[in-house]
């Protein structure tokens, strides 16, 4: 029987016997150090190009997103990003695609603050890419909210389901390649989520003091609630954070938009618990001219949207 | 035209036009920043099936080896391991393989008390490994020494390049399967370094104060000598470090010892400068019953072997 990711990972956790003194070991977004009165957080991503990269994107595109993949997870724990390290298994490359990916590095590093300071250069049979990435914070913010504290997005979700929607139309041959590229036109923001997402680093560091919990959504909506803990979620708020683009979209292609929501891959938006929704959304709008959604609650028992149980299920990665 | 590894890098420091505050960015065995009073460091280092991990390893060995070749990195900073994460790319692998790897991982962890403390797991084409680890110190001590020091190296050189020329005759049909296994089981410790190599993290620390700079042999002794800077090296010197298993191996093979002393790839031993040699010997004597042979020393100018230039050249590495 192929081994399941889950497989994998209990595999790994029973079988690691040395834990060494460490804040937070394997299980959040980053693991956690104590370092004189700071907590350095770490993590780490791998990507290959057949299945992890859209063929869309440019060389410029997947250097941007291996520096946001990696980063989000700094901005989870609500840390400020210290540096990243990069290693690459290049398959044989012109130097123009090789400068463009280095340029999209050079560009999200920038952005983030998070300077390139090292990395590893391999041949490879395709394109490999793993990003880690520090941060630093006086207060790591872990997943798992509490009973009774609001739980909220930042700015919208929905848009990379549609997106990878349009690819998979293409693929499957649905659409005709001209119908590919007008879609893509007429949906620039959501094409524009897949194509250059944002590590909502900002974000994270205005909201450090004012929430209990906090991970970034890049496996879904869905499965990451399950890492808050028990919640009851409102369809109807949650709406409030899928934006126009979404639902147009949704209702032309027969899309259910709060499926679309719950099952948004590699958004990188910020998922957290507060007790202070208003402050969080004022602090956001003064301090980035950002958006914060109350979606729903911490609650004592179970996993609810409008009141009927929502199962974790979804698809599993199989080896 | 192929892009080569200087290539590669070339692109790469030319391009990244943010370099953020950090103490040491690309370009030495691991990058440096300041964390409160201490330093801290951190090194990334790929690994493929294919091209990186001999065939005759265990997946158990191929877990110690991820490990070992990514805290040698934190030992050539003189520095004190703090953790590693690992990311796996996984080809279709069995339960026990996964075990096994798991296994050797957490052994080289206990022994080098870096515990595991994240990862990221992915299908794969071939089995994919990237260590990342991160080390501590007051005292980072950097490549490159200065005019007038003494070059030394812990233990001893020659093996690997020993044992990799056995399985270079067994791939190019020049002995037997069974001589292949006779000469494996004759050469314990040469092939021993291969399978199951060590970083030297208790050297590194010991050494911490004495030494002037330090790095690794990963890429064998010439190309490391030339990060030290200019020097003039003795062979009959260099020959102390080079263990008798080695000298006969040479002999019987018509190899010079010197030759493959210098072309030893993977040893990861350090490869250090000192003004303080018989500190240093008495220090790693004590300290861990450790060994360190003096080879030639700092020079104002040039790169020489017994009073000749020695050409960087060897292997590049092509794409």
């Amino acid at each position: 029987m192929p081994l399941t990711e889950l497989d994998i990972i209990k595999t790994i956790l029973d079988n690691i016997t040395y834990k060494g003194e460490v804040i937070k070991g394997i299980g959040d977004d980053c693991a956690v150090f104590k370092v004189g009165d700071s907590y350095l957080t770490v993590t780490t991503d791998m990507m290959f190009r057949s299945t992890h990269l859209p063929d869309i994107l440019t060389p410029f595109q997947i250097g941007i997103r291996v520096v946001t993949a990696t980063v989000s997870d700094i901005a989870a724990m609500c840390a400020k990003p210290l540096g990243i390290v990069i290693s690459m298994g290049l398959p044989k490359v012109e130097r123009g695609f090789l400068l463009d990916l280095i340029k999209g590095i050079d560009c999200a590093c920038r952005r983030y603050s998070c300077p390139l300071v090292g990395g590893d250069t391999n041949k490879a049979k395709e394109l490999t890419l793993c990003g880690t990435a520090l941060g630093i914070t006086d207060n790591p913010v872990y997943r798992g909210g509490k009973v009774g504290e609001d739980i909220m997005i930042t700015y919208n979700v929905g848009r990379v389901y549609c997106a990878l929607e349009i690819l998979r139309m293409r693929d499957r041959g649905e659409i005709s390649r001209k119908t590919f590229y007008s879609l893509w036109e007429e949906y620039p923001d959501i094409m524009g989520k897949l194509l250059e997402p944002t590590a909502r680093v900002k974000e994270g560091l205005l909201l450090n003091r004012y929430v209990g919990s906090c991970c970034d959504i890049s496996d879904g909506l869905k499965k990451e609630l399950f890492y808050v803990g028990n919640f009851e979620i409102s369809s109807k708020k949650l709406l409030s954070a899928v934006p126009k683009d979404v639902i147009e979209f949704c209702d032309r292609f027969q899309i259910d938009p709060i499926h679309a929501a719950l099952n948004s891959g590699e958004e990188f938006e910020l998922l957290f618990t507060t007790r202070r929704c208003d402050k969080v959304v004022q602090v956001l709008k003064e301090g980035c001219n950002g958006e914060a959604w109350r979606i729903g609650k911490v609650v004592e028992e179970g996993h609810y949207l409008d009141g009927e149980e929502l199962k974790l299920g979804g698809y599993i990665h199989r080896w």
